[in-house]
């Protein structure tokens, strides 16, 4: 077992919380800025232990900074993002679970292949990376259950990065193991940088195959927005080249797959299949804003690394879980077997890596909405947009 | 996440044991009369964290009241009952299962939905909400397990609850929690409640459906009796309208349905649906003497809440389990779908809740066996008891 | 819950590390020969909480011995051996699972009842006792998963002893239940016992049948070599009486049967079926040597309890697993059913018990390899090895 990141230079502050290398567990932890000799910037990181329920044994890490964002993730539960808040604003979702959901609560085969369900109530869940998308049954009778396993992993290292040097970028490091004997070696070191202050993180994920075998990968990055931003008449925008309904319901979505409904009764979900316009390095974005355009978030990712995007308008009732999922992927959310016969699975030789970069901005007045929405028709230029009314697969 | 239990009144100590909402796990834990200053009465009330094997992270509450009787609850498995006892008298079984098995440890799919009985050695555990009795597999391939989820769910709060005026009462209250997105949100305030000295307690739990959507619902108070209780020519007693074999064989049991054969090899179990007569409030009670009716239990409950009574007789050998379940429920032991052919299903709308109570008594002498005989007496007076002789389903 | 392990004699020391009938778990834990007053010898025995990733909540146990081996034993993992080392020898190998998985987060079913394989890299995992080999469904749509649940089972009981007068035997012992309501009480009572300076230890585990009912049980000892042992042209040695290929694929091995190749590409796996010559005492012994003839590892067990030998050749790339076991077991790996069928399952009377014992014994030069090689052609004598092209069954 070695040590599975590289040295930090000088200037950067680094904690292990967690390595299962080296078998440490810090447990409840905490540093601030003051600690650091840091005078000019506030701010505090903190693991915290959980109690209570199904999230007994799971951890938080809470990036807190009064100027800025306050940033929750759970090591437990594959560095996944639980949400990100500002004055006024939370990236985030109020789902009926509450919980931090221990993933040995978690029994991902049930009901159906859906007992992901039981833990969801991330601003950002990592769906994959062995598969992702709806449940399947393969003709072997194996069931691979819905966006895969990552999203229940816990992470086998943390480590807390702090650049002593302004602007002091803080860095969680995770390293998510999906590795198997005769199946597979999968490592994601997944890493969220944020600069105290900022309005901004940004993820940065390292997918490793280090078997020996070249294995088909997938990864979604679910991306889900609550209440302030969504509510009726919030807008989901971005530079679309192709846009197609998930299936025959949300056909009926389609003439207006741009905007939102207030929470509705029995309107369950509609979802979409986007292919993004790009600027020329395929950088791309895409954004959510409230009706008053002055409270948004926006998301930042490249097509050649994350080429799909799926929108998913969840605007049922809000004890239900009213919510919309913007979600950058290499691949749609239909089952892996369909993503294979439409050539969108992707596949990692031995050895190789890809990496994942996706940046979230909260846009917290009207001038940050104005610019993402510049920036958005930018993209889009006078490129029209192709609304294909037929799903591209029945499940 | 806010509190979800009411503030007590000044004269209630309260001691929150456990919180999801608040982050809180107290561990070991242990209170007496003397620490509240109650002298009148002897009692302690504990909670103790298990270790070895499976048992690895489960916790125990016991309440030990020498002059009455000595209760012991899991809030690790759905703030079961695991037994109550006292001097020559013990309201629980022997089930070859001896560890108080961490859910974590429990697959309930597994054993074709049956996994559920790797951890069954309660007195009393609660088969339900999203849905109780045998497993079955619905037309889309979903495995519903044997008794549903509650009773292999972490309590997400626990909270002790002291009167310091007389009587004294205690309640341990619970919280279980059955929430995942897009399927449910029902949540259970489970509370059990003692009188120190006497040889009574009495469950009365809360179920709220939270969610925007009305969700069937099904709830069996699986009680479970063996020795010294239970022997060859105990007598279980109730007064019964109707009864029915649950299958087969056990119509071949239906001769002697009231009372119990010794420890009997290749018995296994014979189960009987029961529809109780009652008091015009409803109100009506089962019981199990020894075959000296110098000891026994009764379960006082109300048909309005819980209309079915099911009669499980495990008079198998001992090493086995040699019980006998006396089961109030919303329903019957059959699987869900037959239950809601049979017009059995209850449904729970949005923000409702329904109560169920039951008051256990051990009945430790002629006496409060002879009181308990006219009480049920009574309730039948000279109405019928119609024996069915086919079962009201075929699984 | 009684004591399970018989009292020690005087001179014996014990150390009861977990024990679920007594609620005791010592968790980081030390002892050595100073401590117990034995100066002649260096050993040190420890438990070690594993923390990180997957392996949160595992233990270990390692006795070390600079003059003779270091072991290392999982009891949170069915007292499972996952290596013996010595300086240039290494009984186990590499798995692409570096963890030591706390089987809380192993769903077996998953996989198609193969989720077993996200946690195996040990020496020795013991595959049954309620079953093991290949994983099938029964004709009422049980899954019954790959090598059973013994080797993801936490021991309930650990005990070291240790003999304070010469040669100071170590032994480590452990209990590990399958017991459920209605199907099983199998316990086994395992040991390890090793005696410092030695370069051999021994397993002896006794399996009980608490039921009261007769039980099939299945036990394979999975033991696994890689490196430095297994390499180009090592020789796996044995008096074999017959031999027969597992399946199709294993046929095109046969006629190098006796030796590996170097960690190959697209190798996968080869397995073969023996029946071992014995001694007329039933004892036997299985080996594996390098091609230097310099390192290896012989196995002793006996055929009254172990009749059968399984030879598992993963003679793939080293990241995928390069492997070889040489498994010892009361049946072949096919699924139960045709185990069954051909008449190797074994049955269990009700409160009977059966003994397993196996010898490990590292060979670390020349001459220890040259005196196993003369043993087993002893045990082989004049007597052919009759070699069948057909496997058993077709899976």
């Amino acid at each position: 077992m070695t040590l599975e990141f590289s040295l930090s230079q000088n200037q950067t502050k680094s904690f292990t919380l967690t390595s299962a290398a080296h078998n440490i567990e810090l447990g409840n932890w905490e540093i601030s800025n003051h600690q650091l000799g840091i005078e000019d910037v506030l701010f505090s990181i903190q693991q915290i232990c959980l109690h209570g329920g199904k999230q007994e044994g799971s951890r938080l890490i809470i990036i807190k900074c009064p100027d800025g964002l306050t940033i929750t993730l759970s090591p437990t539960r594959g560095m996944n993002v639980i949400e990100a808040t500002a004055p006024g604003i939370r990236l985030g979702w109020d789902s009926p679970v509450k919980e931090i959901v221990n993933p040995t609560f978690i029994n991902l085969q049930s009901r159906n292949g859906t007992g992901w369900l039981e833990g969801f109530n991330e601003m950002m869940v990592r769906c994959g990376y062995e598969w992702s998308g709806h449940p399947f049954t393969d003709t072997n009778g194996e069931l691979y259950s819905l966006h895969g396993k990552a999203g229940n992993t816990p992470a086998s290292e943390v480590i807390v990065e702090i650049d002593t040097l302004f602007p002091y970028e803080i860095k969680i490091k995770g390293l998510i193991k999906e590795n198997t004997f005769k199946k597979t070696d999968l490592r994601v070191l997944t890493e969220l940088s944020y600069i105290p202050g900022s309005h901004s993180f940004t993820l940065h994920d390292r997918l490793t195959n280090h078997a020996d075998y070249s294995h088909p990968y997938q990864i979604i990055y679910h991306s889900n927005f609550g209440k302030p931003l969504l509510e009726k008449d919030a807008k989901f925008i971005a530079p679309v080249k192709e846009i197609s309904p998930f299936n025959n319901y949300a056909q009926n979505g389609l003439d207006n797959w741009q905007t939102y409904r207030e929470p509705t009764k029995d309107f369950d979900e509609m979802v979409f299949n986007i292919i993004p316009y790009t600027k020329k390095d395929g950088s791309t974005m895409a954004a959510l804003h409230n009706k008053s355009e002055n409270k948004g978030v926006s998301i930042e990712f490249n097509t050649k690394q994350l080429p799909f995007l799926t929108l998913w308008k969840n605007t049922d009732t809000e004890k239900q879980g009213y919510v919309t999922g913007i979600e950058p992927g290499t691949n749609f959310a239909y089952p892996m077997t369909i993503e294979r016969e439409q050539d969108r699975l992707k596949k990692l030789h031995a050895g190789k890596t890809v990496e994942f970069k996706l940046r979230y901005n909260a846009l917290l007045d009207r001038q940050a909405v104005e610019i993402t929405k510049k920036e958005i028709t930018n993209i889009q230029g006078n490129q029209e947009t192709q609304i294909n009314q037929k799903p591209l697969a029945q499940e």
